[in-house]
């Protein structure tokens, strides 16, 4: 793929510019899943689905960030990434994004403890969620950095829909903790990986492989939703042992 | 999971007829896509897709193996497994598995290159078997072992298949040498696993590994089947990047 790329180096304007394109393009914001909830057309069962599910994302976070730290040299970087684990992890018991995401899940009507272990998750929301955590393993230390860039598109979609969940499921707003954190937490985390990875592609062949790193982190988050829409939307079959809906 | 379950050693008849069980629960003979196709009611745009994403999968199971082989210390164990490499890679070019794999795929009217690629498989593909190589990588030898137990239901889904293939598809039948391979090789394959199987988990609790490991290794296969419907049957939204119908 790269090798057949134009060789000239773009300007952190022009990379930049690309890697917002493959936002645009591949996105969850664009998901189907999502813009069913934004109109209000999910049932409150969906939403228990969609929260399960999520959790199971929201829960390996910080392993994915702890491989990171895992796989740097430089305190400097560590010190500015490991925010990211006590931003999810928080700073005690009962404190944090997962807490809050629980907290999220119990608004839509689900027991903390269902969903803590994580045992009705689709499969498929698993797989995703561990490929992620294999490319920020085996892939280059720049892709696993790049692949964090998704959270340059995250403000806007956990705004609209902070928005929309007051609009549509005014009983979901007990749980809504979870992204009025991220709302100030995403942008801040995306600005410094931006900035790392556009000084830290010094080759075109690099660039390539950042951007190609967001367009699979894209794909992870879009197969999620996929999964979600084929078990409890349409046409609505989930696999043996994975959650059920009320009255389904 | 297991600390709940009764203790008691299950006889080799018992975990057999557990092993069963699991099958006849969870193993992909029931899932939508393929009553579709046995009953004939998939087009032929479907049945590419099916190949295009299925043959990623074949095109996996010899790395699955080799991780299997690399994790064992016993020559004859080692002896009797690598016969699963060689029925995949074949003993030449333009033999074996694989290749049978991607002539079934030519007799849909796909391109082989193109298949051989993999640059259109879904997602969700890529990550299901990317979960098998995990499996077999990270749980126990034991449990590496028992997820290829699949192989104890294959032989009785191919011969159907191919009956109904012929049937419905006769404009397949030049591509259905795979099958045919896999009538003896896959029984013969079982029947050494689950022997092995059955004299090394010697305790109920390892016996409950096995079992989840084949239990595990089915929703592997279901989460493909999922996909394929949700991308190419109902809804039929693939996601960005992946293979498109014709005329779709």
């Amino acid at each position: 793929m790269t090798s057949a790329a134009p060789s000239a180096l773009l300007t952190a304007q022009e990379l930049a510019a690309r890697l917002r394109g493959v936002g645009e393009e591949r996105y969850h914001h664009r998901h189907p899943f999502h813009l069913l909830m934004h109109e209000g057309k999910l049932t409150r069962s969906q939403l228990q689905a969609w929260a399960l599910n999520r959790f199971y994302y929201q829960s390996q976070i910080p392993v994915k960030d702890a491989l990171i730290l895992s796989r740097c040299d430089d305190p400097e970087f560590r010190r500015r990434w490991r925010k990211r684990v006590v931003d999810h992890d928080g700073e005690r018991a009962g404190d944090g994004g997962i807490e809050r995401w629980l907290r999220l899940a119990e608004a839509t009507g689900l027991d903390r403890e269902r969903v803590a272990t994580a045992r009705e998750v689709l499969p498929a929301t698993r797989y995703a969620v561990n490929a992620y955590l294999e490319l920020v393993s085996r892939k280059s230390f720049l892709e696993a950095v790049a692949s964090s860039l998704t959270e340059m598109f995250s403000r806007d979609l956990i705004a609209l829909r902070m928005d929309k969940l007051r609009q549509h499921y005014p009983w979901l707003e007990g749980g809504l903790a979870y992204f009025e954190a991220r709302l100030t937490q995403a942008p801040d985390d995306a600005r410094f990986a931006l900035d790392w990875v556009t000084a830290h592609a010094t080759t075109r062949a690099e660039q390539e492989l950042a951007i190609g790193a967001l367009r699979a982190k894209c794909d992870i988050l879009w197969a999620q939703l996929d999964a979600l829409y084929f078990s409890y939307v349409n046409p609505g079959w989930p696999p043996p042992g994975a959650f059920r809906m009320e009255g389904a």
